[in-house]
């Protein structure tokens, strides 16, 4: 295998995202120099974070440059190795991209338990959506037992973890997902409390009727009318992690109609970037891999087959396609 | 002295407030009970928290009643007493309302320093205004030598003191002001680095010359244009003490349009209210006194003279007439 396929970046969406902002490109596995490694990528992560990659603005992070692989959590295994911390055979998480095959120091990368975690529940559950959620709930939102949680995207990556894990701390959850399927998902197999369809058009009356006592915490991922929809329904010092706000990926303004609620109900908000609290990783990451071995801890995958299905599978993703946590499998 | 004027609620306000929606009224001086004690209020403050009781809906406390005396705090002299913590002669602050006379059992009230402090400056610097920039700013802020601060209704009572408290601290200090006027009393008085005129049309341009190292904290009173223009500049983790949105006060809806920079600068805001920590007011006030009494903490008045007077000083508050702290003189 000389050559390897990768995706890069070939053009800056101008709104919605479209499958020629992408090229699929062959490139020459390079050799490797001493203290290098190869991993052979088996499955790539897509996620929302990436649509704010894609634009020229900087917003939290230095926008994608063109011309490069589409930046992406993968999966692997080491195939070539001059580094001795990572003898071949070893399973790794990294950020290798939108690749087949990726070159690293070891910098960055994570050692993987495959024994009891399935290799791709360290993308979802047990990644960087896992910790998302994890860190969210447990140094945002500050629940007690007995507190009401709204989790939006409640069937997604994040979503299914922050509510799972709130049910675990004797919360009532309910969450907000789009269409029937997903939240007969969230409730039946996730066992939420309740869970409110934003597509069947009375998303406050749903809201209200399922959290009569109120919201004392908020996890939100989308933003917008879904947003104010669940602060519509918060209580006094209610607190709220602000994950995401896919609802405005494609960079449009999402106007909060109710900031004044922030004010009334004293709430208390923040905005959060979970690659900025790595310290936090080990613990968190402990704590899930344990859930999802036990089976505590259940999610659902969408996957995408082969590289080439990336950019429809991505784009599926912003319009909330996927059920689940969007994969592709590049074996 | 039989009898004693009186404000009430004689309506409520469909948008703006007008006069007649308030009627002056006389009254019975009561009795004294065993315990109770009058006092004769000096200053009644007027502040923009008062337009929200005035409406039926519930915001963050019970709307004031239809014919009942209008909320507000007061400092006067204690004048007849039948308790022995509060002899004749004591000054005191309380919330006897928009009434010339009040009768208390003690509840609430506070006796005032007035040998080091002006009377009227309880009803400011030194009272809930005073506290309300404090609290927000050591409790909320946690500002640190060399950031800078923006604080909108900068010339106001709230405002003012946030301001030079951050001076103290050792940061740069933006105010946000409406006209000429105000915005050379807030430099040239209140000692802030720069004021931005918001009425010149400019503000978000403005705010960048004013604030060219982008702003790590704000003290939000207004809302609206105002709050989406700060949060343009925000650095990264920048928090946001949210205060008041007067920008809203006849009930509208006060969109922020920039929802996305809380996720996007990773923004931790708080609502608060500063009667619920209560608890803080004694170190606070102990602080505050002293910076007046020394003359570091400056503070200007806007004064109404007469209960007749209070209405239309209540509406030109809102309408942000006032300069500095407003007062009715009921002497």
């Amino acid at each position: 295998m000389n050559t390897y396929q990768r995706i890069v970046l070939a053009s800056r969406p101008r709104g919605e995202v479209t499958p020629d902002n992408f090229r699929l490109e062959t490139a020459e596995v390079p050799a490797l120099a001493d203290g290098q490694l190869l991993v052979r990528t088996h499955y790539l992560s897509l996620d929302p974070y990436m649509r704010g990659r894609m634009s020229e603005a900087k917003t939290y992070a230095a926008s994608q440059q063109l011309g490069e692989t589409m930046i992406g959590g993968t999966v692997g295994e080491v195939v070539a190795s001059q580094h001795p911390k990572y003898p071949v055979g070893t399973f790794v998480a990294g950020m290798n991209g939108w690749a087949e095959l990726g070159v690293s120091d070891g910098a960055g990368l994570r050692k993987l338990n495959t024994s009891t975690i399935p290799l791709s529940a360290h993308l979802g559950a047990v990644g960087m959506p896992g910790m998302t959620a994890w860190y969210g709930l447990n140094r945002i939102m500050n629940v007690k037992p007995g507190e009401t949680v709204c989790v939006s995207a409640a069937s997604g990556a994040v979503g299914s973890v922050v509510g799972q894990l709130a049910k675990l701390k004797g919360c009532r959850v309910v969450g907000i997902a789009g269409g029937l399927e997903k939240c007969a998902y969230v409730v039946d197999e996730l066992g939420f409390d309740a869970c409110v369809d934003y597509k069947a058009g009375q998303l406050r009356d749903d809201l209200k009727a399922a959290a009569p006592g109120g919201i004392d915490a908020i996890f939100e991922n989308v933003g917008g009318d879904v947003f104010d929809a669940a602060l519509a329904r918060t209580n006094a010092f209610a607190r709220v992690a602000l994950c995401g706000m896919i609802a405005g990926y494609n960079g449009e303004d999402i106007p909060l109609r109710s900031a004044r609620l922030l004010l009334t109900n004293r709430i208390a908000l923040r905005g959060f970037i979970v690659t900025e609290h790595l310290d936090e990783w080990p613990a968190g990451l402990a704590e899930l891999g344990a859930l999802v071995a036990s089976g505590q801890l259940k999610y659902r995958e969408t996957v995408a087959q082969g590289l080439a299905a990336a950019p429809e599978a991505f784009i599926g993703l912003l319009k909330g396609r996927n059920f689940g946590k969007q994969l592709v499998s590049l074996l």
